[in-house]
């Protein structure tokens, strides 16, 4: 993975933060397993399954804290 | 999704707080899973099985962090 | 729940903000959960299932973290 | 639980900090779960399964987190 | 473990600080289990099972805040 | 648990404060089931289940949150 998909976690708004989160946490799983054909398979798994989409959500949550904390919150 | 539902992390009070925290959850949800069909399959398991239950309330937690980080902890 | 349940996150003492986080915790269930005929029917599971019980434990610790921050840690 | 348990999150040492982030999981523990009976019942069972202690242990490093911030991390 | 593999935390994109995550989360891995030939029994499972795949997700968004504050979250 | 090994949270290096996350991992695992006969029982299932594995991941990520913050993440 050579592109830059992350060159800033600075976003205009909480939203744009939000949505910025869902990437991180979407490349975090890519990163821990890359294989295209796997992370297919594993995707009905994953968002179908109550417990695995709790877990995925609570990763979107991490990750949001991170990213709203680099935005000092938006704070005008 | 490109209505705008988080347009600001900043609420009057710690209770409009935590209830923005859990929008931002059940939002989390949503963009993991965004077929309404599927979601409303998983929402009797993940609110009617006790550890779904408290992984989804771990989540707002989580966003209730931030939050209140974001509103100062609405110290006066 | 239109009841005012959390005016503030100050409290007097460590102890008190540690009580507060438990409330914290028991109502991000109950937003997650509102029907209390299911809650009722889950607590048993929740508080007698080793992993569910630290699962609800941990919502606790994280609870507790934000109103530690948000007393500034009782500091003098 | 009228007694005083937690009058402080100030320790003299990060080790006595330590102990004190065992103290209030466990607190935190038996606020949810107040039956000692119970609680007998289920502590072979999280200090002996892998997966519960590996819980119980999140529980003891996330308090531990909040006490070190309150000490300001001891640091002279 | 003699080798020098963390000398900062500090890095000079977002991204390169988000690959730096993934670094310290298969480190924390290997010490906890550093027999090579039972983690590459393991790694099938880890990443091709839905929960397990999250919880190492969780992982990477976990230690990504602590490099991102180390960062100051590459604000200029 | 009278001996003292935990005097400080500072480290030099940011691996020597990785690898003190280690420890203060496995000490909460020791405080938490302080029987050595359990634990030696228990160790290559924590270490040999993908997710008991992850979850002692988690741990040690936790702490190095903490230890990196009390080293001001070792920025010069």
């Amino acid at each position: 993975m050579t592109d830059i998909w992350l060159p800033t976690l600075v976003t205009d708004t909480p939203q744009a933060g939000f949505e910025l989160a869902i990437t991180l946490s979407r490349r975090g799983v890519k990163y821990t397993q890359p294989d295209p054909e796997i992370l297919k398979r594993l995707r009905p798994i994953y968002s179908e399954d109550a417990k695995a989409l709790m877990a995925a959500s609570q990763i979107v949550a991490i990750n949001f804290q991170t990213i709203a904390a680099a935005n000092n919150y938006w704070r005008k």
